[in-house]
């Protein structure tokens, strides 16, 4: 609806890129009512997704299959009030925030998708991209099937009632579902007696498995089990399909191999600081990422700052690498939401200042060092640059934690084209004059893994083009 | 879910029956804008349903089968604004307003119904009841459907889909499908290049067909054609199947029979009285009515008044045919909405006077008849009674211009278990005496069909219990 | 807000005065919550205003003065909730519904205005207008006074806090302010202790007391006393001053004359039917109307119809008088709301229909007399009569309940400028043929005071020009 | 409303003091747009109060005095849309963020309060607390004004009303009016031709003054102006009334003196570290305080934090003295609003950790600093400090960048009844141990005139009890 708008805005104000989903899900085996537990969640993952969010919760003793949800566009703090979370209520439930891409925002597109099929209920939240989707739905639709929606999740129902007509149980039909979805998907789903948590056999999205008392948690991040003051149990293994009902966690692992190729980009920008994902803290990520780039790209500065909020770690690591001081370089105004309108002509050029502002005193008059993770189209940066040089910084040299970015994502980000990302259209050097920087230096994608100590399934296709799974035919 | 309330509110302001649905389509074949025509037509048959409404639209020479919709819970007042309005647009589209019963009122079951399947789009509105609608989701489910609503409107669509497999076109997948479902429906949807409207073979609902200029609609009453200034054309013909495309009107009528079984009270009470169903004129259906009950309940009184709003018309026929003055009795408060709140033990007597007072003037010190069109409960009409009595009427008779209500419904209408019917369970003076009238006088079945003009084709069921078409095994 | 263009559309699709406010005030001496009762008797008196409304309760036994109040733009099904009604509550407290003209339609224009002064807290809720309110404003703006609304209310409250500085108790003040007020009010305000309602000298506008058990309370009309099981008491006469306490009613009637000057409009059209005002019955008043125009203006024909709502009355009293048959010739649509959109281009021909729609049996082939209350600019008529025509009237006879209207008024009536009005500026004559009626005829005011059983204390300034109260100098 | 319910949760989840204000106000000669500007520049200031907001703009060549004004419960982002600003429009307005004490929370206590008086319109916003408003309200009650709010602008409107009767203009009213209102106030007001800037003799509250081209701005801090790409002027002296009209600005400076009393707390906490208040940065204020504190309270430990946002900067000072390592140990939630839902038994001890989470990297086994602005009841400290231990932290040492805070502020912040006061009631000790933290340092009270480089004109009331202008009498 106004999702054209909000792009632009988006861009306009931050030109960042934007995961997908955060999915959370909670059963209380012990008959708690977990709809507040998936509420907190949902707080603490709302920077995967803030256009539309919903919560679907049932009740393992009560009437089959019985399943009440509320689902609406905007933020959590938007759509959910005490009316409407009172009317929710049961034991086991799923939650999930999202983020769309442009032309399918739009109420019928919210999740969690609720339906209805041959053994009763089930509610499918989902975070990632199929590469088949198109495929699937092809195929489907030749043998009768409909569709309401544009997202996966309803294709990954499809596929998974199919299945189910043949099989003994939800999760060998999740299974046998698993091996026709190609791409990258992290599912929470509930049946009415069982909660299920799936990862796709690359495990490009993370999904991690929590506990407070006797109840259990499914989360995309750890940073929601901290908000429900549940204990990390440990993540889910890539291929790896979990199950919980009353006796506790079950795990079929058969369809998990050796190759990973979890999202780089979840330690670089998406994921919280606070968060472990597959085991490595998120924060330490960034730290390590700015110590390597100031090996890499090291200048005389007086200052290293941080474009918030995710280049603070890494400017930090910087700092402490290089010697140079670390200084809070800008203030950003976080009351800015759905509704802010775009600057027309007169205030045009205080666009990004509304958003981030400098704080003079930190700068003026110093050699600054730069920080952020990434560059996309390169406007945002420019703008960040000038403003940092009228408010008297001498020199601004920007670093990236991160290697250009030159290929498109197909698993679960917010990717423009091609031919609108500066890196696969520009050098370096042009870059550097682009954005009116004085040097400009990119983490050298040679010691990537060390961001996540060592580990070498990681997928980073937006840097090097080498795709896991194959990308989409026509995109 | 404020629907509990609602019914009980409705319950204990009015205590009528309600129909399901009401339904409109447009198509301009010179590719004029139809939003407004379908906004101005759904007004109109508003009083056909109250909870929700929606309205899709699509461009036929746009990309193909791009549908633009907006549904919501609400009156049409509530739902449709200039903004959203003005993000619909098309020359083809159809419409719905949608009443319920108990337990599914919720966003998910508005329609509009939009769906993609294997040949594009499809929009689908409904009035109607399917009586084997269990037995198709079953057999759907059982090869891999999944439903997202409670809506007969999801089964319809998607028995036309795997209809659609193997046929040529949608009119044709439209009959075949017709041959599946049981019970009661008018159905006007939209492919991407065609509007079609379809009626059951006994006709249990109205659907009627007008033109403007080069505008053709649909619609269930013929009010919704004058709203929009359109000229009527002529009814759809129970079991027939109308395709509307660029080259204009088309119809197949092979599924049609020498049966129908159209709804009477469409005449009695649910359709408005400036409406034509199936060529007869609701209004003088009315008067007639109430002048075969003067003949059959004649009585000595001073004045003849109906309970708004449906009552008034065979008030007046009641009038006409004994010779007794006609007088307005009550005053309705149409300003009483979804928000209304059931007065509380301070106020409780005058509830129904909130929504209806009498004119005293009409009532003091006369003898009164007073005709309603049904009894339901008989909990509102008892009160209403007393009211008379209260405002000074020496005598109330009631004259009822329907046989009692003995019977569920299956076609389409709210209607109570059969323990909630009074006249199912009490004797005529036992009904007479639990109302406090000094007499009561239902109108005799055997010349019901002179309400229709002598047309027998007509459903009478909640009265004999004869079924024009089998009711669900378990209901 | 959306003011101008609902102008527009009040005047597209009714083309009717508007009277400018209902009030409704109430006081529980054995401390039963009032607030439920307020509500009811506010949706009583929606008829008399649609803009907005207010309802402000306090405890007479609470911390002094401490009022609630909750007020909004739109119907009182749009303003109030459960919730918010729960907030509410107290044994004392007012009500109001208005209308405005143009140009003032704010939330801050919004009553009871509740404010607080030498002497606590004071709501007061305003029917009427006043012709020296420019005057009193800047004798008060003179010395000091500031103004947030433009509301008389406003203007009536101030001079009430001047007043109590040197007077008593409030009443009194209310006493001294009164002298001081010219022009049309009936007042119902709220102190601490008290409720009072205050009706100008010459009673332009009505209002009367009820009572139900040990509440007490104040009304616009009686059928707000029905609408909470009250019973009617009196109608406050013009000019007095009356003051309900624990103690009970008291009242000063020092400031009443012989003269009064009530709105006869209340009786022709403003009023709802089941109302009594100042003792007469309106329905009665429009009965008489009816015949008296029969005998003024008698005309072969077939049938009688009724404008809705206000012409049905007078309609059949037409009919009872010349033994033409009296018929439901219109549909009213009761759903059109505040949101409405008004048609464009394709529809436009259709605007009256969406709203009133012709039963054609009623009118097709025959003689038709409509009668209808008043004529303002002509247009809507206009429409009215076509639209009769088109619908197979061979004859439209207009015959209209009042006396040309031709003078405007400044006593609480939505009046445009005299170059507005059709009578103003036609002689019959030519209004007939603007119409497109076949004859027509206006009650002759020579018979007017026969609505009113005689009574002389009228006002009909706007049929005579003869104003009781001066005018305002410049308007 | 939602007010008692917000101030638990405000309390619960930040315990922090509240700031009840921010001003702006704009005058484009050139006649340009100022919404916008305006609209930008609450944005800036929404730190400053988050309950309320509203703006209302004028055309100072439009007809006299005609204000638009938009006002609304909530966010900058909840009130304002693109529907209500293109309503607004001219070239000369003022606007306002509100923050209140409990009871006040109301639509009638926004502002800006737009009145109308002997001279036309004036609207008129506030910041501050005046410590007479009693004495005023009582002295205008007692010659007849009526108070339609609680708010201190309203009293401010009346004096200034009153004064006008007898002076030439406007800001000569105002000076009158100052030499009556005693206490703190930042005024920003509008008249039909003049935007005016008026700060008390004390300067409790800032004030400063931008231009951009043509335009004037006013606002409460300088980061308002940079959001608009206005130069920073100079700050509005203590006692000084700036006027602003077409010919420009004009300065009364006639009722300042040499002592001033503006708040210490705006630079340790209210304002935003971008800022420059009285030309002091809010930002090298607060690394100054952490450096003292550093020397004040030193300790061995392994890194130092702040409490998010403003103990920021004071950790880094901290950092800065004392060698240790600074470390970002906190995520704060941006997301949560208005609407959020007090955590129920189930997930309490999780409360804070929804709003302010570890970065369990940062702190485990470590000796950690933490740094805080102020303690106020020690509720939240006690858990954050508990949040740190779970997470690892070895030893909490918390250095406050405030001296204890042990009297109540009368001039326009939120503050707690003394016996509210944690410093007020127990020993540093004791809150130590309250706090369960391993040691304990305030900012020792003689040092602070060198967070606001050694200017001793400012009020630190709130630590030493001594103020400059007389509290209230009772409060």
């Amino acid at each position: 609806m106004n999702n054209a708008e909000n792009n632009i805005l988006s861009d306009y104000i931050d030109g960042k890129l934007h995961e997908e989903c955060g999915v959370f899900g909670a059963y209380s085996i012990e008959n708690e009512d977990v709809t507040a537990s998936i509420y907190y969640g949902l707080y603490a993952l709302q920077h995967r997704g803030q256009e539309s969010c919903g919560i679907a919760v049932s009740d393992t003793n009560g009437p089959k299959g019985r399943v009440n949800s509320c689902k609406g566009m905007g933020l959590v703090n938007d759509v959910f009030d005490e009316n409407n979370l009172e009317k929710l209520g049961g034991n086991i439930g799923v939650g999930h925030v999202r983020y769309s891409t442009a032309g399918a925002s739009c109420i019928e597109n919210t999740q969690p998708l609720v339906i209805n099929y041959v053994k009763g209920t089930l509610a499918v939240t989902h975070n990632g991209n199929l590469t088949n989707v198109a495929e699937l739905r092809d195929e489907l639709s030749r043998t009768g099937a409909i569709f309401q929606t544009t997202v996966d999740s309803e294709v990954i129902a499809y596929v998974i009632a199919r299945e189910r007509i043949n099989t003994r149980n939800v999760e060998e039909a999740a299974k046998n579902a698993m091996m026709k979805l190609k791409g990258a998907y992290s599912i929470v789903m509930m049946s009415p007696k069982k909660l299920i948590g799936c990862r796709d056999p690359f495990g490009f999205r993370p999904l991690c498995i929590g506990k407070r008392e006797n109840t259990y948690f499914f989360a995309s991040e750890t940073c929601a089990l901290d908000s429900v003051d549940a204990e990390f149990i440990r993540d889910v293994i890539p291929g790896e399909i979990v199950t919980i009902d009353k006796n506790g966690i079950c795990s079929d692992t058969s369809l998990c191999t050796e190759k990973a190729a979890k999202c780089i980009f979840e330690y670089i920008y998406f994921a919280r600081p606070d968060s472990y994902v597959d085991g490595v803290s998120v924060y330490s990520s960034r730290i390590m990422a700015g110590r390597i780039l100031a090996q890499q790209h090291p200048v005389e500065a007086d200052v290293v700052i941080g474009v918030p909020d995710s280049g603070s770690a890494a400017a930090m690591g910087f700092a402490l690498e290089s010697g140079i001081q670390y200084g809070t370089g800008f203030i950003k105004n976080s009351y800015i939401g759905r509704t802010f309108i775009k600057p027309k002509q007169s205030v045009r050029e205080s666009a990004v200042k509304i958003k981030l502002n400098v704080i003079k005193e930190v700068v003026k008059g110093k050699r600054v060092v730069m920080i952020d993770d990434s560059i996309v189209r390169g406007t945002t940066s420019e703008r960040i640059v000038r403003m940092l040089k009228n408010a008297g910084a001498t020199e601004v040299h920007v670093r990236i934690s991160s290697p250009p970015f030159l290929h498109p994502c197909y698993f679960g980000t917010d990717v423009p084209s091609c031919d609108q990302l500066i890196a696969a259209n520009n050098t370096i050097d042009e870059i550097c004059q682009m954005l009116g920087a004085d040097s400009l230096g990119y983490l050298d994608g040679e010691r990537l893994s060390e961001l996540v100590e060592g580990d070498c399934g990681y997928c980073e296709a937006c840097f090097s083009g080498k795709y896991a799974v194959e990308p989409p035919k026509e995109n």
